[in-house]
């Protein structure tokens, strides 16, 4: 590959490259090339080449994918961090359902929204898929600021036309069916390039089955990306087989509604049974774990080890506020932590590999956002969506013994060089 | 309170406190007043007092008590963040045993051992429990460093007379008993006013009857504190009841030696019987929960609520390296996660609150060390050991809602000024 020149513009990168493949879980490339067309697409990688310019990195330094958070709620940031003292279906109607009505009010919308979106990128988020509210400016204004800041982002204006608790905060069906119609008009009238609207039942219980029909139909006509939640806890499946006494499963309530599909991302799946983890397989929709939230509301713990048996596309999230930490190096290192939970629960149980769990962060959350044409790794043609990152910061949370190399962990520097983050774990012994 | 006139070179501190007591969990104290006397001590608190120097606070400002790190491997930081890839048996000899063997090597050791000072201090422990490794030299070295830093410690050199597989890393008996007597007597000549040896027998399937017996008239003849680890995993009680067949328990092992006392902290105990804790509380001793490590080597989770019922005192350790992380910070999350596993597990499980972890943190810690009457909390009399917490520190974890009092949580900026940590986590809901 050493004769093909180079197009002008073309730029190339010499140094460490950490990346995940379908084969391998943590491929790591030492004194590697890697060519960027003017494009910012990814041009050459891993050849050796002759080029012009070169950006060489330093011994410290590697590349890796931007990390992809594929469930956040970017208007429950306000509360992130407090209160986590109750089960999921009260803890929605005691904080999340008044704080989420604040957001008529467009200059509080505009804070927090700003807040998050620089705190992802900050930690490494490069790609995020977010819950807004049921408020279509405000909505709006989520993807004019994920656009602003340079984050590839799918935007949820969230429906709900069913909240007996909370009474204000819903929609009329038909109001709800309007708004996301203008507001996925709109959204796509800008032309954002990275930022893209999904369609977002908040989840069964919220809904009626007229509203879940109409958006099955609003993402069908559109092509559109979906998102909500499923089988998050015990109490929530109990509460749908109630309301949805005609579907065979929670899964089933979805798929009768069009609501399945290869575009689909559902958050959590803690309890989904192996049928409903195969009509997942068959439709291609994807989960989104969730392992910080589970723990912190107390949920439950996802086999992740099954749901990769049943060959479901498998992203991380770090569902902000259910989860208290909106940095997706915290959702890998509790992806860890709920799979050593289960084996120390089941001994025989295989415990997920710190590589593992690197490739859902990244391949694997573009792969369930069915954005892996776009991001995901550093294959050609894929975005050059990447973090470089430097274990040997100044004031970095890693302490380098002296003449060794990088192998302590992963002291992320984002793209946009505003912060920094450790994956303070597992990592690249081999490095 | 207001008439008692202050001494001279005292020193009163205006803002908010937050601390634990043995009546509350999380008192906080806005606008209190406290001095602090010329060598350091708490002289009144929270008491309306004229005073002629104010130390302000700002209003997003705070002090807690210095955190307590009840046990942890200062030798193992060089790998911390690696090789938690199998249990804790296996774990030992493949990766503790042959990284501990490098200590005899002063110069490794004094790198390893400043920054692990450095780090936990920039982490906010202004007192940590540590064990060093069998080498007297760079164990008297790590008391040097931690004095020279000024952190409050407990420094063990280690004991260990039996390892079955990596053969050059253990002493012979005689040798364990005489360099034990010697680091002893040289720490304590120094008289470093905050560091003091501690009686370290690695734990009992390291040890032999005999040398377990001379460390517990070692300890009893100097009054000395001891540290060692029990129970930890099932395959480890095992081998234990092996070992030592002539004992009743675990716990009984260690009784019979003398190791048993009220400055006792062992770590770990996750499976412990009703009948071990009773003898914990008998003795005085106390009982280092790490739930990192116990996460992370999948050992085990400890039942912290029956822990406390059995009134056995309690502290929170990193245990690095078998915890991946050096900060108090996240020990205390992990203990959250660590009790709301036993909520998911069983739901009836009443899951320990943010407030009562933060006591385990701090006032449990001093407490689990019988170090109370210097630090752990602002009571009048102790050293005022605190951290100066700054939620809207530039460049902060915490992203605060304009006009919003702080509550998000903690941005822990620890008295030496160097660096910062949060807790993302539970917080201060009415602060
Ligand atoms: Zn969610
Ligand atoms: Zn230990």
């Amino acid at each position: 590959g050493c004769s093909r020149p180079l197009p002008s513009g073309a730029f190339v990168y010499r140094g460490t490259f950490v990346h995940s493949t379908q084969q391998t879980a943590l491929q790591i490339l030492k004194d590697a090339l890697l060519g960027v067309d003017a494009q910012g697409k990814v041009l050459i990688s891993f050849i050796c080449h002759k080029a012009v310019f070169f950006g060489l990195l330093h011994s410290s330094e590697f590349f890796m994918p931007g990390l992809v958070d594929t469930h956040i709620h970017a208007s429950q940031y306000s509360y992130a961090g407090t209160a986590l003292d109750m089960p999921l279906l009260q803890w929605l109607n005691a904080y999340t359902f008044p704080v989420e009505s604040c957001f008529k009010d467009l200059e509080f919308a505009r804070k927090v929204y700003t807040q998050i979106v620089r705190r992802t990128l900050r930690n490494g988020t490069t790609t995020a898929c977010y819950f807004a509210t049921i408020h279509t400016e405000a909505s709006l204004l989520l993807g004019q600021i994920a656009n602003d800041f340079g984050q590839r982002a799918l935007v949820g204006k969230v429906c709900m036309d069913r909240n007996d608790c909370v009474k204000h905060y819903k929609e009329t069906l038909q109001d709800s069916q309007d708004e996301t119609c203008r507001f996925i008009k709109e959204l796509l009238e800008k032309k954002y390039p990275l930022v893209k609207p999904v369609v977002t039942p908040r989840f069964a219980p919220s809904c009626t089955g007229a509203l879940l029909e109409q958006l099955g139909e609003i993402a069908k006509n559109n092509n559109l990306h979906i998102q909500s939640h499923i089988s998050e806890t015990h109490e929530e499946v109990k509460l749908v087989k109630e309301l949805f006494p005609e579907s065979e499963s929670y899964t089933d309530v979805y798929r009768k509604h069009n609501l399945l599909t290869d575009k689909t991302v559902m958050a959590h799946g803690c309890h989904l049974s192996d049928e409903e983890l195969a009509l997942f397989r068959e439709t291609g929709a994807s989960l989104s774990h969730c392992p910080n939230s589970n723990f912190s509301l107390c949920s439950g713990v996802l086999n992740v080890r099954n749901v990769l048996k049943h060959k479901v596309k498998l992203g991380l999230g770090t569902d902000v506020a259910g989860g208290y930490s909106a940095s997706m190096l915290d959702a890998v290192r509790r992806a860890l932590d709920a799979s050593k939970v289960l084996t120390i629960q089941d001994p025989k149980y295989k415990t997920l590999s710190f590589e593992e769990v690197f490739r859902i962060a990244t391949l694997g959350g573009s792969q369930a956002l069915s954005l892996d044409d776009q991001t995901g790794n550093f294959e050609v043609g894929k975005d050059f969506d990447a973090l470089r990152i430097n274990v040997a910061a100044e004031g970095g949370p890693i302490d380098l013994i002296q003449d060794e190399e990088p192998k302590v962990g992963l002291n992320c520097r984002c793209a946009c060089e505003v912060s920094q983050q450790a994956i303070k774990y597992g990592a690249f012994l081999g490095f």
